[in-house]
């Protein structure tokens, strides 16, 4: 088979690119001064049975992360930056993800390193298994296990332009056969780059002979984490390769069959065995280790490498029988992981022929944009120095390896900590989907961004399909709900229908209906509203009545905005956001304009900059609250109250500095859950019940708080009912307690996973 | 009580005019020629035992109409006008509603006068005690009874300002006490103007005395529907009148109190008894003739003249007792309603007094826009031939009172039936709301309008509420489910991953992205699209590839519509729309563009003029099916085609005007229902299924109906899925049978109703 007169079709061109990435990144957890933690895998990941996103692998300490699989590089270091921010932040506050392959000084003895404690007692039989066959020790270290499968398009472009194989999975299984062969066979030019586990640290070779470090991986080399001598599989022909894992296993050479820890596995059916009829699906990198100059273990540049040298495989002859051919890059990738990591390689040669071959395919692939990368790694083949391996044992050469990792460890530990509302590789989302995300993730929720633009999620646990926009619309709420609430008529005739109070008034489509009615408010407090537009445009309020000429003017600002207008009583108090989540008020929340308060030495404009340093103030929704500016609106504001922005307010004198209360303007969201009475808190759970929704904002009016409802015909009014309200502000408010609303709608979504929430 | 000065008070002003209204009408069923029907009420109206609109009165031919109560005229109306055309056109396609009080010509022998053959027996014997008591044939007398209400700010406006009562329910009992006394005291004013029954027909007399006949009112006299003159109540106060019924009921000479026939009740609680608690709360006139001129019975300016009639009857002073005052009203009207319907009534004096005493109330209270009709009035007062009894007297004595009522009543029977589509009083409203309300008064379920711009309506059967947009906008389906829909790239992912056959393609947000994926389109059919934007804007089909230059044309095209665009694969083939409602597909729809059919003789404009003159044709979606234009885009069209407007397409050569299907631009939409297997039926159903939709219309294109989907991989495609499908083009397609899914949507909201579908 020809694949490279395949690859060079011209109807394969489009596709050339065309793959799907997964990562599994394992880590060993540690405090922050770098020494291996005692604790138990933390019970916020919930269920390891089932959890896609975060395990355990050998060990107890040892978190395992696991990308879904992806169709982009882009999108998998989105599922990977999230995983890593989830499982940094989920972790004890005091612990952080150890950057290395190589484990942290590990205890002295044995018993103290913890097998996993994993609810299937198979699997921890196992552990023990490989804990007595290997050594706890070896089982410490970690990798990256790097799936790579070619594209469909790809696959089913080169299919059709040959002959030979009829059966599409008879012809994917040689090709990743093929693969296969010269990945193992040059796969030393891996271990050359990307080799980065050069020294071990304390008790690391306790009882088992040790080389003689630096080199470039102990990992990838024979005292790494590989089978015994004895155990040879073939890769000539996947019978053979199926024949001899069964045959080692049969005889007791490997436990089973996952046992085999060879750098490349074949993947496809549930087992081994079903590779034979399924065919290969993709292929299993194993020989990756940790790159601890990348926070997530692994960087996009390096997973392109990685695909360009899969593409190659593909694309450049075998010259040896099967076996012949793989021994030979054993024996070689055995000698390159040895080597000292700032020596130049002793098969340079090799290296060279292989990178500008690799160029050529570039060229005839019409692939230039990866020109620059394969020149950047045929310099590194010359220079030792700027490898993985070679960057890191200078580096402990400066202190320790201890020390390195323990600093770079905690760089990303402050990265992950410095912006907790935030969700890495989704931070273009809205605030509250990144924090639903954040919270599925490490429920082991299944999620997919089905449009990241559109903040559309598809939500999956087992058979269990939920999608969600928005953070909070979902299935749950019935469509007409949005549909009630999205017309301020519709909302106010529900709601008094149900018993409830809302501020009269009547809907006006002409100017002159809206006049003939004037005797009807001319008196009274009352407000002027365009219908159906929101964030207070057009609205004129009068608290003391208006003559005919000012309430014409407000129809005609209201009519400027909308067809149908609005005038209404207008009910004097202070408002409250009531989120009422199935049935439940799980939180309350008063706004109040943006502001500063004196301390009679700072001007205004030193408070107002003092304020904007908290981090949760950030701008254009993506933080929980926005940076006060000191526009014209904020200026006049001032003047209005005899003061400029280089006035110095009196000690504890609160000063506004807007009139309207939005967060968006740099207001303050203040929890104030706790300081409501059950009946006010009624109130809001059985409106939403009349509108029929079971999530909503519902803001109510209230004169005095500590007037209970039973008490005073006017001790509230609602306001209006919001369909998709914020929620980020109630998670992270400027003041009182955060109310985790995210759990609670996958607590809604999902009722058997029992996730715990407040209140 | 000084309500004069109570109503004079400023602060009552802006609620003068605010009152509540309900109408009950009865009409005789008749064939076309003015005959009384032998049909039993119409079981497509369901179950009379909680029909809120369609009743029976007394006989099973008496179709009695019921509005809701309502807020103002206009709205009493739009109810009336509705109920009454679901009535005539819900009635056998060769009856009609008779349009007088007086019954056509009876039964000579009584057994042939059907008594409503109701559910609950207690009602057929009550209908029994009465023929005995009465006679069937005055049973047979239909007309309007009035209910009428202050408004309620009104009363409170008035409440405050005395100081006699505590008690406002009190207060209004002696509001409308007063005004009951100086309304019967003064009826006959309104016998005059709207007595409207001066002849009877054959049989009516026939066991009875009779007045020397032309009179005013039959109706209203001691030869109408009366109690027997033993039967005396005082208005004196509340206590005496209720006192009084019950010593009627007491001693035999009532068989129950709603057996007590005054003109005017009042009306609070469910029994009589009741308002001695709760007060009255509205009155009900009963002396009110059918006008047979309008063609619901009554008129906007009749219920208006009621109104400021009414308001004079709370402003003017009684003069005498109470019994006295009441008793001298049952004299007069006694004398008016015998009167020669051409001659001056004998109390002119007092009805200029009365009408010119109104006119200064109206000045008084600012109402001046009431000043032209009491001016009418007051010219009807001098001329008895512009009264309604006058006019019916004259055109009877041109023919015949039987040919004047029969001419008449068709000329209603054809406006109710000359577009049926169209639900008279919501004619504002769109099509399939118009239709969904039609069937929903039809079967009993009562409707509100809550928002008529918005299409908003709230149904109710018992306590089962519902609300319902747009006519299949319901609680039904999910928030999430539009959400979907409306997102094409969220659509295809999902019907995709649940394995249906959509178009490949791929989504860009950068013309970078776009162009660089030409190669995967250049040589294939495929369209450009805008994400987002509907109605085939911005679309580039190019169904044998594109060269770059024009890919990138139609790349600019669609990213002047939307931010982000869709590259997909062009599917060949037919469209077809499948309405899918609760897991059925209740009507399959193809639509062709605008076109007419040749016939060798007519010219192009000629063929379009007569296919227009279809009354399904109409303007501006008010009909199922659109006007067809001859404008630039049509004339172009049969340019393209050799053709002009005067040119003579031969005989079945069917001419395209437009390239579009829409039925918007005069397509026409044909129901195809029956001709697809149950095998594509089922793939619309389960594809509805996995958007998670209970209503929805989805696309699929299909290149041969005839080749089953379980034979071909590209049997079909499906292009999209409509949350808000229109239904009135299934309804009233253009060929082929009509499906009425109005009445699946409301089987689907009221599965208890157990509606009649069709399929």
């Amino acid at each position: 088979m020809n694949f490279k007169q395949l690859l060079k079709h011209p109807s394969s061109r489009p596709f050339i690119d065309q793959a799907r990435f997964g990562v599994e990144r394992e880590g060993q957890r540690v405090n922050l001064t770098g020494d291996l933690t005692r604790t138990d895998h933390p019970s916020v990941f919930g269920d390891r049975t089932f959890h896609p996103y975060i395990q355990t692998d050998f060990s107890e300490t040892q978190i395992e992360l696991i990308t879904p699989v992806t169709d982009s590089i882009h999108e998998l270091f989105q599922y990977m930056s999230a995983i890593y921010d989830v499982a940094a932040r989920s972790i004890p506050e005091n612990e952080m993800i150890w950057p290395l392959s190589m484990p942290p000084a590990l205890p002295a003895k044995d018993e103290d390193i913890m097998i996993a404690k994993l609810a299937n007692f198979e699997d921890v039989l196992y552990r023990r298994y490989l804990a007595k066959e290997y050594g706890k020790r070896k089982q410490m270290v970690s990798g990256i296990h790097f799936n790579f499968e070619f594209g469909d398009d790809l696959l089913r472009s080169l299919f059709v332009q040959q002959t030979e194989f009829s059966e599409f999975a008879a012809f994917k299984t040689e090709l990743y056969l093929k693969t296969a062969r010269n990945f193992l066979r040059y796969r030393w030019l891996i271990t050359y780059f990307y080799g980065a586990s050069p020294l071990s640290e304390a008790n690391y070779f306790i009882d088992k002979p040790a080389p003689n470090e630096p080199v470039r991986s102990i990992r990838n080399s024979s005292y790494g984490y590989t089978n015994h001598p004895n155990v040879k599989v073939s890769y000539a022909s996947m019978e053979q390769y199926l024949f001899d894992i069964e045959k080692m296993v049969e005889e007791g050479k490997l436990s089973e069959e996952k046992e085999f820890y060879t750098p490349l596995r074949f993947r496809g059916g549930k087992r081994v065995a079903d590779l034979a009829k399924t065919g290969v699906r993709y292929i299993e990198l194993r020989n990756i280790d940790l790159n601890p100059n990348a926070r997530l273990g692994i960087d996009q540049e390096q997973v392109r490498f990685l695909q360009l040298f899969l593409t190659y495989m593909l694309w450049t002859e075998e010259k040896e029988a099967a076996d012949q051919w793989v021994e030979e890059g054993t024996r070689k990738n055995e000698i390159v992981s040895l080597e000292h990591p700032l020596n130049q390689t002793e098969f340079i040669e090799e290296g060279r022929y292989l990178l500008t071959d690799m160029k050529k395919m570039a060229l005839e692939l019409e692939q230039l944009e990866a020109l620059p990368l394969i020149e950047k790694m045929l310099e590194e083949l010359e220079r030792p120095s700027e490898t993985l391996a070679g960057t890191i044992y200078q580096a402990a050469k400066e202190s320790s390896q201890h020390q390195f990792a323990t600093s770079l460890g905690l760089s990303y530990y402050q990265k992950a900590h410095e912006r907790p509302y935030q969700l890495a590789g989704f931070r273009e989302m809205e605030l509250s989907t990144q924090i639903l995300l954040f919270d599925a993730i490490q429920k082991g929720i299944e999620v997919k961004v089905i449009d990241e633009s559109d903040q559309f999620l598809r939500l999956q646990h087992h058979d269990h399909i939920e999608y969600v926009k928005n953070a909070n619309m979902t299935s749950k709420d019935s469509y007409i709900v949005p549909l009630i609430m999205e017309n301020k008529t519709v909302t106010k005739k529900v709601l008094r229908e149900a018993g409830y109070r809302v501020p009269n008034g009547a809907e006006f489509t002409t100017m002159e209906e809206a006049v003939k009615a004037y005797p009807r408010f001319a008196n009274k407090a009352f407000v002027i509203k365009p219908k159906s537009t929101n964030y207070g445009l057009g609205i004129t309020i009068f608290k003391e009545g208006a003559d005919l000429a000012d309430y014409q003017a407000g129809l005609a600002i209201a009519f400027s905005e909308d067809r149908s207008i609005l005038v209404e009583e207008f009910m004097p108090g202070t408002e409250y956001r009531f989120f009422v989540i199935d049935g439940k008020v799980k939180a309350i929340m008063l706004r109040k304009p943006a502001n500063v308060v004196g301390d009679g030495q700072r001007t205004v404009a030193e408070l107002v900059a003092e304020k904007n340093l908290d981090p949760l103030r950030g701008t254009n929704h993506r933080a929980p609250l926005e940076l006060i500016h000191l526009g014209e609106l904020e200026q006049l504001m001032l003047k209005e109250q005899g003061l400029t922005v280089s006035s110095v307010p009196q000690k504890d004198q609160v000063v506004y500095l807007r009139e309207n209360s939005n967060i968006s303007t740099g207001g303050d969201s203040i929890d104030v859950t706790d300081e409501f009475s059950e009946s006010y808190k009624q109130i809001a759970v059985s409106a939403v019940e009349a509108l029929g929704a079971k999530i909503s904002g519902i803001d109510l009016i209230i004169p005095d708080k500590e007037v209970a409802p039973e008490n005073s015909a006017t001790a509230y009014g609602i306001i209006e009912a919001n369909f998709n309200p914020a929620m980020h502000m109630h998670v992270y408010p400027f003041a009182g307690k955060g109310r985790r609303l995210t759990l609670d709608v996958l607590n809604l979504l999902y009722p058997e996973l029992n996730i715990l929430t407040q209140n």
